[in-house]
């Protein structure tokens, strides 16, 4: 059976007067789209462009919320009571189903967004609040979770539908925990290394890290960015990788972890 | 039979740090809610915390979207392209139901707010325009409507279920327009007067007028105001009032146009 | 003697993550940049780099308020009551104040932005309302006006320092009004017209009209534009015209009007 | 000779539609205020009103810069780069004089807000990079500090004129340290203790705290709360005492530290 994957990236993050990203390119890469909610990026008319765009595609939608920052862009480590985030969670996920349905569609997955998902992936009750939360609202959501943090913890033991995560360009330490951003290699700009390694890793369903070490983990998809020219090229060449080594690109099924 | 009538008021509309109106007395008195949505007013806890305690007491949810203007409160008139009003108020309608869920309740009906609602009451196809965002998203919504406007007429229209509101503390002019507010009696402050007025009104199926003219209108429901103690004393009263005449109070049933 | 004149435009504009025009090259051409303030765009940071980066070049310094409304980049008109307006422009005034005096700079000017500016062009009373708070603020302030407007009668009336401002990429109507965007050669986006335009009209002392006539215009200022990189080519091209002409371009000196 | 000491209060807290604090009763009691710029709480008309109202009874004009987070009042600790974080005092520095200067007065002192204030109270670094900061835009300001934290010793070093303040309804610990509030008797709510142990304070010298113990310092206002009834009359009832006591209540004179 030919082994398959999501790619997901983050969308949607414009407002009012101002543009971030490539939404279009990246929707004809990707097969599902975290979508800003509102509240660090995003408004009322790019939700519904990003929605409808992305529905007419078949892309999956995705609620993407964070923190209500806009000028932090959800970079900051609030701290909320838990009832408060989840509330903040709920307002989002409710927002993002209005406009879904508003263009025929639906949504289907939840990703955390910047300082709240890095919160999420160290504290398991932060994380699990915050999935009980989205499915208060939405009960057949998939959570997309981070591969091997706190956040697939969290989902894992709410036996809620998952998808694992992984990322394109970003290099792993030997304990699973991605290399800071300080260190040499971290990110990876090259598309040619990027693409092969993703095929690797999905194929073996293992992290394989900076040493060639291998951590078997689930892998349902492939985190891709979009907010550069050159990161939709990479992106582009890691969709033809997958390809070319025979993997299919699709939406996450969604099985519980 | 006996006649019946339902009570609204806006709530909901502290923010943050800064509280407004007294919704737990008014929670109280009134029989439906129409709570911000975090645009004009209004927070994801205020939200929580309001649908939460009108839920527990049977007063209906309703979702009062208003312009994206939390420093003038939504009283700013916003030109908007027809699509990005609809847009706004999807957003609102999908956050208003996501947090209507996680109480265990649900939105009953919509209201619009402050600048958008005078707006729509003098202009059909901008009302017509908001109602019809609203049933996209929530199919089933009652749509409250200022009887004898626009409002009413795009409503009756789009033949969705309405309720027909009036107000407990605004006098009448003859073309069933209220007496502008700078003028001498067009608000009234006395709730021996309020309420007696409102049980005529309810009775005879009429707006009575200033001059003493009646105009047959459909009546589902009166608008009480909670932002003064004065406010919460005249509510109290005319739901008084309205009982002692024999009326029932209890919610609109949300029949069509 | 030499005749000179100034160009201007429109700077820091960015918010937060959101980054819109190229104020490096912009800062290159004009002599006098006109800097948001935080309210219609612009924050802190943008304000202070932009600043620090006119002061390094020379280039004069303006504040450029306008109405408090990120969402809509100061595009809506709102109503405020005069004393509300004038606040607004003196907190605004005195925030760019503060980040001039930071970067060892000074204000030197005030232009108004985007709908505030539009409502000013057409009554001369608010618009004298916002230079008297801008005055009562930075005592030394010159008034940037748009040639024959509200904005000009307004400003002349006070007595205080004025630059007149005419566009460089407008066509102009036989009353000195602007040809309306939706109109055929509304905009002029051909650099090859627009520079040897200015050059004459700037030499004439006077707006040359679509239909050939002369208006006779103090003109100090040309409103150039850096949005997108077309608009940075014509602004530069502009410049090179006024100085193949013979003009001399640099910084107005605020004469009254 | 008689000694002096100064009252203090937070001020112009209230938002658009939202009213908090009763600042015309405080401004009866208190000879310094410190009043919101803008980005926690206040906007340009609660600034312009209250700065007018302080101005009018000769109380010091304060500017009282916060964390630019409106719907958590600025309690939430942000991580900012030291240069935005200056740049963030400068600009709401700037529009509190622009402000201060349209109602006929100045801004004479500075006193941070919320997490920002706790911040720097406990990092001499962060303390000392906020005045620097507001010294660059008002050169002449008093810098009133936390009497025995960080706040004093970065304000000390800078050689700029300071206030060293207490806290009427606070214990202190026997390091200097405010009892945490999850303490009993950590806040003292009755005025009839909180006047005398001010007096006795000041006269000595020195903060008195839970023990008995006398730590040495210099005191040279009292800050004071508005936000509660029960509040304003703990103010008046420290004023009242103080000047039973022989004290002299008046401004501060801003020697250096």
């Amino acid at each position: 059976m030919t082994k398959s994957v999501d790619l997901n990236a983050d969308m949607g993050e414009s407002y009012g007067p101002w543009t971030m990203g490539d939404d279009a390119a990246l929707l004809d890469i990707v097969t599902s789209a975290n979508i800003a909610c509102g509240m660090h990026a995003g408004d009322w008319d790019v939700m519904a462009d990003t929605m409808g765009a992305a529905h007419e595609r078949g892309v999956g939608i995705g609620a993407h919320p964070g923190f209500a920052d806009l000028h932090g862009f959800g970079r900051q480590r609030l701290k909320m009571p838990i009832e408060s985030l989840q509330n903040l969670v709920r307002y989002q996920v409710g927002a993002a189903q209005g406009m879904a349905r508003a263009v025929g569609g639906a949504v289907r997955h939840l990703k955390l967004h910047g300082a709240l998902a890095n919160m999420a992936s160290e504290d398991e009750r932060m994380a699990r609040a915050c999935y009980e939360a989205a499915l208060s609202v939405a009960p057949d959501i998939i959570i997309m979770v981070l591969a091997g943090t706190a956040q697939q913890r969290a989902a894992t033991a709410i036996g809620c539908p998952i998808a694992c995560e992984i990322f394109a360009d970003r290099a792993y330490n030997d304990d699973a925990t991605l290399v800071d951003r300080s260190q040499p290699g971290a990110v990876i700009h090259d598309p040619e290394i990027a693409g092969p390694r993703m095929a690797d890793m999905v194929r073996e369903g293992a992290i394989i890290t900076g040493s060639g070490k291998r951590i078997e983990t689930r892998i349902d998809t492939i985190c891709l960015h979009g907010d550069t020219p050159t990161a939709v090229k990479i992106a582009a060449e890691v969709r033809r990788a997958l390809e070319e080594s025979g993997l299919r690109v699709s939406k996450f099924d969604g099985a519980p972890g």
